[in-house]
């Protein structure tokens, strides 16, 4: 945890942004895999981190604005806890951690709810994302499961975003460990492919790293020959030669704080020469963008900037042709670049995603794009100093997707349809870096990690 | 995935036991860690596995007993989902892999129920264990979130109880092959253990070997010098000097068959005097357990006499004092001995546990006790060729309970209290092995793993 005044001085800004009524946060519980007591490793939720920072199960938090009450709801401890969990602190105690004194038992909370209601308070909560959370809340506010995501207060929203987009030097600091432990990680993702081992070999040790420095992964270890697929999880097919690896991993410190980068390499010691072609226009992109960072410009421009810059090198490759604007302007580019050129860090790997892209990521008035390639772009708005943001522009070779335009005859005046063959089983190169906007431009997060083809092909493996 | 042909005999056992009625069988979902679309790990959930063998979010199963038609249920996938994810097989593929030729899709599953329902067929399932199973139950069958679990089949737990106990040869090698990858994971435990290095540390590595194994943990791994407290988490403290370690790990394979091992070892190379005393004490209570495993024995008779040779052991170390047999039936050993000998092993770690203790691990007519200590012996019935359990006694010293009991003066003719103030620091000490029940007798599952003091001290550290 950080101190105790960071909690509070959250909690008083919050309290002031929303005005009135009153505030309940619902940590997260326990999940079970198989059963009930196997669980998952627990995540707490990122907002309630951000504003008590207290890391367990089955809390909840009430603030009372127009009384200017704050209230942690739990159970306390039994023998049996302390046999099966070690010593446990008390209710008391935990809330005192985060500075709060006040704590109520968590089957009082839909009676502490209702209370309010009836005096005509408005109960502000945040949209759940697990589904004990909407069984809690249709308890407690006795409303339907489905009616439950609806009632999630915009005002409390917009003010919690309002807060967590801007990171304090604290939180740059612990994401930079993050993204150093990342770090680690590539360089053994790197070092372990060879031939013959399987994906799921090396995404084990890359995720082990993760466990070993202390916190865990900050989203699914995405390590594959297959590129292309966005997200794709590793397999237990052996490495071969000739095979691109795509490796987008990222560790989350023991704050909870992300990283999240990505590397492209070959199985083998060398790039071929279309592998390096490929990656090279991928690496020109991300470093354009990067180049473009600084508070006031929108991402939106940045984004279009990365897809030009890709454009240009497709067309040198001779997959795509005509004018370079035009074709981003038509997405011509999606065929090979579906996605965003990145999006918000912090708690979350996308952070606040749970809050709604449009929130998070865009301004009042610009609204997120419907578009195939533009809907997937999750950040669009200006920069301010203060954000933290990843980079990552990429080229995917998607058969089917390749396929479907080309009977379709789509935007054929930008892409040449013939060149298309020589790419089918590619797969796809991406490259990723992690920013904070500062007053006069942008800083890399975390030491440099090797991404020339040089200094990948110099690398050792083991 | 098994051949088609065990899935399409199980659940042809299975009908035949349920009778009439309609059986329906919900696939897991993801489950968001920080916000939905960052998932944990997707598990599927193992009765489903067991009678499907289908391993991928987001399915169902509908067997209509009576009309004799197999259904599964699902969503066809979309070119975001192919764009996202990777080629995606049909739903029509998906259920020909298990052997079913009919599909519907999810948004028709609620219809479907009802249909039944209001002709009068029962609806049988199984109690939810994840509160989207309770939405979606709570949703199809118009019920209210609370009273969903009660609705489960007690007709179809018996059923389903009633196949999944008795372990097939192809079940057994699956088991094995999670046996020897825990092994591995153990043989690393002990290896990388040493001074000040932290548990979080060393137990990284352990899970990592798991994913690289192909599958992943069995359940969250225990490596912890607080092995008095049962289901401890690694910590980012150091280790040190003198401690003693309790590591508590195990694979799952690829086709999510689980093993569980325990061993107990010094973050030295050497054992202190008293460590081995009592770790011998431990060791010596779990050979002659496994010993005794027959079919046609209760489990709990093999627990009692685990319970008597740590007693005996416990007296000969000046703990405990009075008649060996008398003070294990007034429950004295538990003061050391908190919980059960052991479990049913197979899908699950705890196998079947979501099913009910009371009907996986107890006989009709043998009711699981509700006193301090037997309450936590999930596994009490008449052992049975097939079987596949835990063998696992240890000795807790927990300061609290020691505490409690102290100030009652709690069966004091059995505990020499003023002994106990040596070992509030010891921690705790377990051995853990896996068996099957054969006809004659049992067999270790897996290659043996080092065990006796001079073994693990004979392994050297890296």
């Amino acid at each position: 945890m950080f101190s105790i005044d960071v909690y509070k001085e959250r909690r008083d800004k919050l309290k002031k942004a929303v005005g009135h009524g009153l505030i309940l946060f619902l940590g997260n519980e326990e999940v079970g895999m198989n059963y009930r007591d196997n669980t998952y490793h627990f995540r707490q939720d990122s907002s309630f981190l951000y504003f008590f920072g207290l890391d367990k199960p089955g809390l909840a938090a009430l603030i009372n604005i127009d009384e200017d009450i704050e209230i942690i709801i739990g159970n306390e401890p039994t023998i049996d806890d302390i046999v099966w969990m070690g010593t446990q602190p008390s209710l008391t105690e935990i809330a005192a951690q985060t500075g709060i004194n006040k704590v109520a038992e968590s089957n009082s909370l839909g009676i502490l709810i209702k209370k309010s209601l009836s005096s005509g308070q408005a109960v502000h909560y945040l949209p759940p994302y697990r589904s004990d959370a909407v069984i809690k809340l249709s308890d407690i506010l006795e409303i339907p499961n489905t009616k439950v995501k609806e009632g999630a207060s915009v005002i409390l929203i917009k003010a919690v975003i309002a807060q967590r987009a801007y990171k304090s030097a604290l939180e740059v600091t612990e994401i930079d460990k993050a993204v150093n432990i990342s770090n680690e990680m590539h360089l053994a993702a790197i070092r372990y492919s060879k031939e013959n081992v399987t994906e799921k070999y090396v995404a084990g040790i890359v995720e082990g790293l993760a466990l070993s420095a202390g916190g865990t992964i900050a989203y699914p270890v995405i390590y594959t020959v297959n590129g292309q697929t966005l997200h794709n999880h590793p397999t237990n097919d052996t490495l071969k030669k000739g095979q691109l690896i795509l490796c987008d991993c990222g560790a989350e410190t023991a704050m909870h704080y992300a990283g999240d980068l990505t590397r492209t390499f070959p199985v083998d010691q060398k790039f071929t020469s279309l592998q390096k072609e490929v990656y090279e226009i991928v690496l020109k992109a991300e470093q354009a963008a990067a180049n473009s960072l600084r508070p006031g410009i929108r991402f939106l421009d940045i984004h279009k900037l990365a897809c030009e810059h890709l454009v240009d090198g497709l067309k040198q490759l001779g997959l795509m042709k005509g004018d370079v604007k035009d074709a981003v302007s038509e997405g011509a580019h999606t065929l090979f670049f579906q996605c965003g050129l990145g999006h918000m860090m912090g708690l979350d790997v996308h952070d606040m995603e749970d809050l709604g892209e449009q929130f998070v990521g865009y301004s009042e008035g610009m609204v997120k794009s419907k578009e195939f390639g533009l809907k997937s772009l999750r950040l669009g708005r200006e920069l301010e100093a203060g954000f933290v943001l990843t980079v990552e522009p990429g080229l995917y070779f998607i058969p089917e997707l390749m396929d479907m335009w080309q009977a379709q005859g789509k935007l054929k005046d930008f892409i040449n349809y013939d060149k298309l063959a020589a790419f089918r089983n590619f797969g796809g190169a991406r490259v990723e870096e992690n920013f904070l906007i500062t007053e006069s431009g942008y800083q890399l997060l975390g030491e440099p990690l090797i991404k020339a083809v040089s200094d990948i092909e110099g690398l050792n493996r083991l």
